[in-house]
Parts: C-alpha cells; sequence; structure tokens
C-alpha cells in the first residue's frame, strides 16, 4: 500500500478538522464561557494543526490513490476525526472520560446520536454547538474536505467517495467528480438552512434552531434538551422536523435532478417509491396498532409519523415515548431500523435500495427454484439489476449479520441480558442512536463497560462507512507497503 | 403444473402414513390400553387407507415430475403427514385440541420437538410412541416412502430428494438413486439401533430406550418425562444421547464412505472439521464462562458438551438448564441454533456447510473490495466453490433471514414480548424444539394463540424442507394446470 500517501491525505485532513473546531471556539466567545471551555478547543487546534504539519512535511512521491488507499484514508481519518474531535470534552471537562468522549463524538461524525450523557443540558454552549456540529460535517463526509487537500483531483477522490458514499451503487452527476460533490454540498447545505429558517419561524431560539438543523440533516439525533423534542410541545416543530428528517432521508441525487429541471425523472426511481410506501405502510400498521389508546387523531398522526420518519431515517429524535406501545408496533420500527433510508443519504441502516433487491431475490429465487430452467431477472429502476450488483448486495447481507453477530456476541460478555445487547448493537451499527427496549430514548449508554463503548464506536464506524473500509483497517496486509 | 400426479402420489403416500400409524396401535395393544386409544389409531388408519385410495384410483396419464412437482410433493405430504398424524390424539383425548395436535404432530415430524404438553407423563404410551416415532420417520424424510410408490425410479424421485435433503449441495453415493438412499437407510437406523442398545445396557428401560433412539436419531428432542433427560440422574446415559446427538448431526455421506473402507476421504471434508471445531470451540468458550460455579470439572464437561450437543445439532434434549447461565454463554448457545448441523443430516439451521461458505464469503468480499482487479476464488472441500453453488448460498441466507423477519413480525401481533418472539421463531424455523430465555425447556407452547401456533407449524415445515417447497405451495401459479 501507498502508506506515504495516505499519512500525507491524513494528516492534511486532521488540519481541516482544526478549522473545524473553531466553530465551537466562536461560540465560547459568544456566550463568554470560562478560559477552561476556551481553552480546551484552543489546545486541541493547536494539537491537529501541529500534528498535520508533522506529518505532512514530506510529500509522498507517489500520488497514486488505489481503492484501497481510499478506504484507508476514510476510515482512518473518520476513527481520528472521532478521537481528536472527542479531547475538548474531556479539557473542559464536560465528559472527563476519554472512552466516553470518544463514543460521543463517534456517535456525532457517524450522525447516530447514541448517547453516554444522562444530562445534556449541563452541557456548555460550545461543548453543545460542537457535538451538534459533528453530525453535519459527519452528514457531509470527509469527501468534502478531501477535495480541498487532495493534491490531484477526480481520479483519485473517486475512491474516497466510493469508500463513504452509502448504498449498493453511486452515480456521479456530472462527469467531473469534484462539481459533482459541490452541487450535493449546496444541495445539503441549502435544505439545512431552510430547516433553520423553518424552526425559527416557528419560535424556536436562534441556537436550539441551528443544533437540531444539523441533527436533522446529518439524521444524527443529538438534541438539547433532556427529553428530545418532546419538552418544545410545539407541534409545527414536531412537523417540521418529521418531513425534514423524511427530506433528508432521500438519496440527493434526485433534489439534483429537480433543480435541472428533471423533475420527471424521479418518478422513476424506485428507492423513492418504496422509501414512502414503507413509510405511509408503517404509520398506518402503527396507527391502527396503537390508535385506541389516543383521543385526538391529529395527535396520533403527529406522534407515530413522527417516530417512523426519526427511526426509519435512523435520526433518533423521539417526541412520543412508543417504548410503552404495543409489541408489534416497536416490531414495525426495529424492523425500519435494519432498513434504513436511501442510499446517497445520510441515514443508516441497510438502505431502502438493498432491501428492495433482497425483495426481489426472495421472489426471484423461489420461481428459480419452482423451474430450474427458467431464466429469471431481476429489474431495478425499469433496467435488468446486473449480476455484480446482485451479488454485491446479497453478499452485503452476510457480511452485514457476520458482523452484527460478532458485535452482539462480544457485547454480551458484560451487557445484563440479551434485549440490551441486541438492541444497543442494532441503534449502534445501523447509525440510529436511541433504541427500543432497554436501550431506548431514556437510556444512556454511560452504563456499559469501556469495552463495549470502544467496541460500539468501531460499530457506528464500521455502520457509517458499510463495514468495508473499518474492516481492511484492522487487516494486517493493509499495512505492507 | 402435473396435478394429477401430485394427487396419484400423495394419496399413495398418505397410506403408508397408515402403515406407520400401525406401530403405536401394537404398542397400544402390548400396553392394554383402553378401547378409545386403540379406535383413535384405527379410525385415522382407516380414513388414510380410504382417502388414498380415493385420491389414487384414477392413474395420472402423464407421470413426469418436474422440480416443482417435486417440490410440491413433498410440501404437501408433510403437512397432510402432520394433519392427520394429529388426529389420534385429538380422537383418545391426549390433546383435545387440533391446533395443538397439527402444531405437536409437525413438531415430530420436522425433528423439532417444541411441545405444547405441560406433562408428558400424562400421555398413554401410545401417543408417546407415536409422538417420538414421528421423529425417527422424519428425519429419515418422505423420499424413505416416495422410493416405495413412486411408478417410475430415480429420474422421478431425484426430484423429491432435491425438495427435501438440507444442505446447500447434495450428492448421491452411487449411480442409482433408489440405491444410495437405502444403503443410508441402512446406516441411520442401524445407528438408531445402536443408540438403543447403548441406553438398555445404562440400564434404561426399553420403551423409554427405544423413544430416546428415535428423538436422538431425528434429532428431534421430545422425551419421555417431565424434565427431559435429566430426571433419569444418569451419566452415562447422557454421554450416550451427547455423542449420539453429535453423530446424527453429521452428513451421512461420510458414514457411507467409512463403510466401504474409504474413511480417509472424511478427512477431506471441510464441513467435517468446522462441526467439530464449533462444537469443540463452544465447549470451551461455556466452560470458560461458567467454570467458576461448578465444583467437579467432570460434570461442568457433562452439562456442557452434552447442552452443546443438543443444540447445535438442534435435537432440544436437557439436562442443565442453561437458562440461568451468564448471558454469553446463552450467546454462544443461541448463536448454534442458527448454524445447526451438517448438510445430508437430520439436524436444522443453516447447516454448517453453509455458515462455512458464509465465512469465506465475508474474507473474500473484504479481499475483492480493497482490491478490485484481484480474481478472489472461495475453495471448498479443496476445490473452487462454483459460483451458482456461492450465489445459491448466499441467496438462502437473504431468503432464510426474510422469512425469519416475516415470522417474528407476525408473531409478535400476540406475543407478549420480543424474547417471546424472537425466541419461538429462532427456537420452531431452525427446528431445535425448546428456545433459549422466555421460551426454554420449561415452557409450552400452549400459551400462545391458536394463530400463532399454526404460523410457528408452518414455520417448522419451512425450516426442515429448507423454505421453497413450503413457500411454492402458496404460490399462486403452483396451481395452475
Amino acid at each position: 500500500m501507498n502508506i506515504g500517501m495516505v499519512r500525507y491525505v491524513t494528516a492534511r485532513l486532521l488540519q481541516i478538522e482544526a478549522l473545524l473546531l473553531l466553530f465551537p471556539l466562536i461560540v465560547s466567545f459568544i456566550y463568554q464561557e470560562t478560559l477552561r471551555h476556551k481553552m480546551s478547543f484552543i489546545i486541541v487546534i493547536i494539537i491537529l494543526v501541529l500534528l498535520g504539519q508533522l506529518f505532512s512535511w514530506k510529500k509522498p512521491k507517489n500520488k497514486r490513490l488505489t481503492p484501497r488507499e481510499g478506504f484507508v484514508i476514510v476510515a482512518l481519518s473518520w476513527v481520528l476525526f472521532s478521537f481528536f474531535g472527542g479531547l475538548p470534552f474531556v479539557f473542559n471537562g464536560d465528559i472527563p472520560s476519554l472512552v466516553d468522549a470518544f463514543f460521543e463524538t463517534s456517535s456525532g461524525f457517524t450522525t447516530t446520536g447514541s448517547s453516554i450523557l444522562v444530562d445534556v443540558e449541563a452541557l456548555a454552549h460550545s461543548s453543545l454547538f460542537w457535538r451538534s456540529f459533528t453530525h453535519l460535517t459527519g452528514g457531509m463526509g470527509i469527501l468534502a474536505f478531501a477535495l480541498a487537500v487532495l493534491p490531484q483531483m477526480d481520479s483519485q477522490s473517486v475512491n474516497i467517495m466510493k469508500a463513504e458514499t452509502p448504498g449498493p451503487t453511486f452515480g456521479k452527476l456530472v462527469s467531473k467528480l469534484s462539481s459533482s460533490a459541490r452541487i450535493l454540498y449546496i444541495i445539503y447545505l441549502a435544505m439545512t438552512a431552510t430547516v433553520v429558517i423553518l424552526l425559527l419561524l416557528g419560535g424556536m431560539e436562534l441556537f436550539d434552531a441551528l443544533l437540531h438543523a444539523f441533527a436533522t440533516a446529518g439524521t444524527g439525533g443529538f438534541g438539547v434538551r433532556n427529553g428530545s423534542i418532546a419538552p418544545y410541545q410545539n407541534p409545527y416543530i414536531e412537523w417540521v422536523i418529521s418531513f425534514g428528517m423524511l427530506a433528508f432521508g432521500v438519496n440527493f441525487n434526485l433534489y439534483y435532478l429537480i433543480l435541472i429541471g428533471q423533475a420527471k425523472q424521479i418518478f422513476k426511481s424506485e428507492e423513492l417509491k418504496w422509501y414512502l410506501l414503507i413509510v405511509i405502510g408503517a404509520v398506518g400498521l402503527i396507527s391502527l396498532n396503537i390508535g385506541g389508546t389516543y383521543t385526538s387523531i391529529s395527535k396520533l398522526i403527529r406522534d407515530v409519523f413522527f417516530s417512523v420518519s426519526s427511526v426509519i431515517t435512523t435520526t433518533g429524535f423521539s417526541t412520543a415515548d412508543f417504548g410503552t406501545w404495543p409489541l408489534f408496533s416497536q416490531m414495525v420500527l426495529l424492523l425500519l431500523m435494519f432498513i434504513g433510508g436511501s442510499a446517497g443519504s445520510t441515514a443508516g441502516g441497510l438502505k431502502i435500495s438493498r432491501i428492495v433487491i433482497y425483495g426481489k431475490i426472495f421472489i426471484a429465487e423461489i420461481k428459480r427454484v419452482a423451474q430450474p430452467n427458467r431464466i429469471v431477472t431481476i429489474q431495478y429502476d425499469r433496467k435488468p439489476l446486473s449480476k455484480v450488483v446482485k451479488h454485491a448486495v446479497s453478499n452485503y447481507f452476510v457480511i452485514y449479520m457476520v458482523l452484527f453477530t460478532i458485535l452482539v456476541m462480544l457485547i454480551s460478555l458484560d451487557a445484563p441480558d440479551f434485549l440490551t445487547a441486541f438492541s444497543a448493537v442494532a441503534a449502534t451499527f445501523n447509525n440510529i442512536g436511541p433504541g427500543i427496549g432497554a436501550v431506548g430514548p431514556a437510556f444512556s449508554f454511560v452504563e456499559l463497560s469501556d469495552f463495549s463503548k470502544v467496541l460500539l464506536s468501531f460499530g457506528m464506524l464500521a455502520g457509517r462507512l458499510e463495514i468495508f473500509p473499518i474492516l481492511i483497517l484492522f487487516a494486517p496486509r493493509t499495512w505492507k507497503r
């Protein structure tokens, strides 16, 4: 492997994280926080700048980036971003434990939203801001920054994008990748700004509106108040966030199509169709199941739609406590946690496109077994699905479940019961945040051991990066020159 | 579909079930049971003979059996065997509910061993005998009988065998299928007889020895006493059954190789190697995990080995109550439940051969993603694994999990909690019998609703027949001429 190039790019990316840390530092000044709070960010900024200089001093001779280097840069950067991004919390005392801080920041960057905090409201403004800001940047991915630091464009960065973009396939919108990426980031930031404005119109303070918009955009779920969105007691805000989460769970390429006036094209998207059908189906099933306990039908629909939207997009905000709903409703939500949002969105899970393909494989295999001589083809987006994609999607499920099982086995070494072990892994590996049952919205991951926290942090990273980059990081072969 | 042929063969197979029912009838006479008990078997025998005559009266003109007819005959016969096989219990009053009787008999034929009975010891000898005898015949499969009733041999019955034999591939031992099958059945029955003799030598009564040998051979798990094997308090018997279960979880083709003096060949079997390694690994891990609670190391190993052997072969006999073991040990057992025994054995689960291939896909995919230009081949049994088998195995996992999820969702409509729903499906779909946690060895499925019982019965049948035959039965297309 071209270790020189990995070292150089990763070092430059750490300096980008130093730039990102200027934002919470500014917040710290605005809210006139203690010197310790300001210094905690300044120290980490200095560390990152120095480390970045040190490791990028010697420029690599060979500037080639194969997919393998792409994967390693992405995985390494995400781990290091999470580690160094957690240091301010340790230094300012808001999260004294290094492991807890790593967990919280991994959870932020991977847009998971699982928290080791019991009392969010006790945090300083700068800490709260940084915590939610990691959702916004994590949703964009390091590609946004890699484009700025990579010595050569396009042919190199395509391997970063492949390693980081969720979903079975990825498409470039325009022939030049860097232009594609810029268009997507503009859409992403414009949509985030829209959520901020809509929340402000609902009477939310600017600080809260910004942070909730970051968490909605990244489909992360870190909140500002204990009790997530419920304490605002504001139906308008709940609707804005419900639709906001749903919008960020859509493949961003579709927004680009609307932007260039090809809105008709989006009706051809099978993934969008199934995404909406699944949401409508889940809202319908749960409403029927719990309808009897509500007196107001508008509150029923609002609560159910919010929960479904939050869970399928793997955001993890909550208004109603669905832990008290009947088992069937909880099972529908549990299923949505594994389904997740669309490919090419910020949402986690297996992704709608894969689920649709699994459904089609299910039907095709039954046909094939019944009539071995018949040729059964799978159509996707009105085109025959290539064998390469079909097998990659099928194999991904095997890999996903093998890793899921390994994580549950390891967590069970010190989890109190099966449900906690299963839910904790499901909630982190799918980048949801709070799970159901034992690790529901009221649960704090602080109760787990350090071993479990580190393991789940890597689970979150593996889930966000769709497994391969993180696994390749641990393969001994990777580190041979 | 050639419905005439399906009708004819299925009708003749029902007459075979009438023959099988003569055995418990004889037991009923030996133990001088009430007239009602004797009549319950006689009535069902008469019904089956008449139905068989009625539907096989008109011989089919077209005698062709495609794979599809093979699948439908197998699925239909298993469902009907379970239904009619349950009637004696209803008529003699031992299991008054028709749904309960169907559940218990499906559980018997599929060698699952899940029971709706709370007090096994209250059953008449003939009922107990028939219940365990279904394990023995279910382990053999209807192929044994189909060979006797099929008008033409081999080219036809190969489709029955394909539909019924577990595992990703199946091999004929000798060129003529009927000869292959006969050799396997002789081995099967000889091994069962060996277990009977070994149990008699341990001081077990003949009746108990026969029934336990049937349940061991079929890796079913129906017992004779409340509390399974524990009440015998006999270490020798526990060892005999432990090794017995393990032996019936091996691919029977390997025994054939020993028989014809090619014992060396079995060392080439990857499945056997991994089967034994997994058993040794599981025994080691659990022993380390619970070792502290035992004073006698021989009792520790005996309890752990018995549990591991019982669970991996999906038998479901129990001596120690592993529900009280630490979570990690229970998770190891839960994992074994999904792994199951070898292909071509009577054990359920996903099968060792598939698990090994999943592990190899896991490693191969990581290599492939890291180096897209490298050609990664998977070796199995020292030969390159064909793409067809690899994709079939990979797709099977998707289908298995889709069906598993659907079953859990439906059961959750009236299960009390997640663990019960999950364990009940895991225990039945994998043909284990008792699960862990809420549906542990002390649990009786009688507490579930009729809807759940029927659903789980089909789950057991789908698990035993590896899904496709049962699904094809429900496809509307199947019933078009």
